[in-house]
C-alpha cells in the first residue's frame, strides 16, 4: 500500500438544496454529500477540508477541498473524478482533482479567497436562484465609492453573525468591486477578496452597499459601523441566492481561471 | 366601458415545474398559473391562447399568448403587466404586453415558430434544467449535414407522436441549424423554424441528430424516416429540459430581437 495522499478537489455546487457546506447530522450538506460519494469510490473514510464553510443556499464556482486518508495515483485521479462526478446529485460537481503536498489543508493553506455576490435589477424566470433580484433604482458609483472604505484592515465586527464567537474581526480585505458587466446591464456583481471572511460577513456589506444604492445610507455611515460595533448590519443581511465563493488561492498557484462574469456555469 | 381589447403577452418560462403550457384540471400549467394572474389583476375571466403548447417541463424564452375579454387601456399596459409579475411564480414572467388588434389570435395568427434545443457535453452544477446533458463524443458537422435534410415540405410524420391526430403531417421548415457559440463551445444548439410543428416533433429530430452525432445513424437513414413512416424515432425522444420556444413571429412584426444564444435569461 502506498502511502496515503492528499488530494485537492476544486468543485462547483448550487447551494439552494443544501444546509450549507459543513457536514451536519440529519441535514443534506455539500461535504456529506462529497463524504458519501467518496467513502464508495475510493473505499475508505476520507476526512474532508473545505475552503470556505459556505452557509445554506449559497453557491460555489471553485470550493476547494482537501481530502485526507485515501491512496490515489496519479494515473487514476481522472477515473476517480469522473467516478465522484457519477454518484455526485446534478448540483454538485467535481471540476478538477489532483494529487498535493502531504502538508496541504484546504482551509488552513488558503492565501485567499473571493466572494462574489449577483444582484440583478431584472426580473428573470430562469435566474432568480442564482441572484438578489432588487427593484429599486440603485447608483452603482456610489456603491463603488463605498466599496473602497472595505479595502485594507478594518474591524468587521459590525457585520459579522456572532462576533464574540471569532478569535479577531479584523480583517485585510484586498479588492472589493461594484461592477457591471458591460453585455448585462441588469446586474451588479459585488466582488470582494480576503485572506478570510467572517460569519455572514459578505452578505452583510452587500446589505449595507444595497442601502447605499437605495440612497438610504451614506459612505459616512458605513464608515462609522467600521469604526464602532452595531447591530445594524445584521437587518441588512443579504439573501445567501446571490452569493458564490468564486475561488480561493494557494501559495505557488498560477493565477485562478477568468469565470465567465454574468454566466454561472450554462 | 370601452370594447374588450385583445392583449398580446410575451412570457419567458423556466418549464420545469410545469405539466406544460395547457391549462388541466388538477395540474400546475403555465396557461393555468396566467389565467388565475389575469383573473386577480383584470378582475375578470379572460380566454388565453398561445402561440405554443409547449410540453410538460419545457421552457419558453418568448412565448406569445393572447388575452380575450379585458379592457385595458394603453395608459395602463405598464401597471397590468408589473400586477402581474407580482402575482406569478418566479418562474414565469410577462416580458412585454401591449394591445393587439382585434383579430390577434396567438395561435392562429403566428406565422413562424422558432425552437431551440440545448445540447451540453459538459457536466455543470448550474444548468441541467437547461440543456441535455450528453457524454457521448458528437460530430457536430454530421449534425448540421443531416438537419439541412428537414429544411423545406417533408412529411415528418415519423417524428411526431399520435401522428393519426394531425389533420396533415407535413410541415414546411424554413430552416434548421446545429450551431456551437464560438465562446462556449460545450454548447450544440438545433434550431429550428416552421409555420408550425408537430407533437414532440422537436424533441424527435432532436433525438436523431444526436444518434447521428454518435455515429450510430447516417444521414441516408433519416432520409428513410421521412420517405416512410416508422415508429423509431420515439424511442430517440430527447428529454423537456433542453428545449425552449424561442421565438413566434407575426405578419408585420418587426424582426424578433436577438437572444443571447447561450444565456437562458440571466
Amino acid at each position: 500500500m502506498p502511502p496515503p495522499s492528499v488530494l485537492r478537489a476544486t468543485l462547483e455546487y448550487d447551494g439552494g438544496h443544501y444546509r450549507g457546506w459543513q457536514a451536519q447530522v440529519n441535514a443534506r450538506t455539500v461535504q456529506g454529500e462529497l463524504m458519501r460519494a467518496c467513502r464508495e469510490v475510493l473505499g475508505t473514510d476520507v476526512k474532508i477540508n473545505g475552503a470556505g464553510r459556505t452557509d445554506a443556499g449559497v453557491h460555489a464556482f471553485a470550493q476547494v477541498a482537501s481530502l485526507h486518508g485515501a491512496s490515489v495515483k496519479a494515473a487514476e485521479l481522472g477515473k476517480v473524478r469522473q467516478d465522484l462526478n457519477d454518484l455526485l446529485p446534478p448540483d454538485i460537481n467535481v471540476l478538477r482533482l489532483a494529487v498535493a503536498p502531504a502538508s496541504f489543508h484546504a482551509r488552513h493553506s488558503a492565501r485567499e479567497r473571493i466572494y462574489r455576490y449577483r444582484i440583478s435589477r431584472r426580473r428573470t424566470a430562469f435566474g432568480k436562484r442564482f441572484v438578489y433580484w432588487v427593484k429599486d433604482r440603485l447608483d452603482a458609483s456610489a456603491m463603488q465609492a463605498t466599496a473602497d472604505l472595505f479595502v485594507g484592515r478594518h474591524d468587521f465586527g459590525s457585520f459579522a453573525e456572532n462576533a464574540e464567537g471569532h478569535d479577531s474581526t479584523l480583517v485585510e480585505v484586498a479588492f472589493a468591486r461594484v461592477e457591471t458587466p458591460p453585455d448585462a446591464p441588469d446586474l451588479i456583481f459585488f466582488r470582494i477578496a480576503a485572506s478570510h471572511f467572517l460569519w455572514k460577513m459578505v452578505r452583510r456589506l452587500t446589505g449595507a452597499l444595497l442601502e447605499v444604492g437605495r440612497g438610504r445610507l451614506d459612505a459616512a455611515g458605513v464608515r462609522a459601523l467600521l469604526e464602532s460595533r452595531s447591530g445594524k448590519p445584521a437587518e441588512w443581511t443579504a439573501p445567501p441566492s446571490g452569493l458564490f465563493l468564486e475561488s480561493v488561492a494557494y501559495p505557488g498557484d498560477p493565477p485562478p481561471p477568468v469565470i465567465d462574469p454574468y454566466r454561472p456555469g450554462f
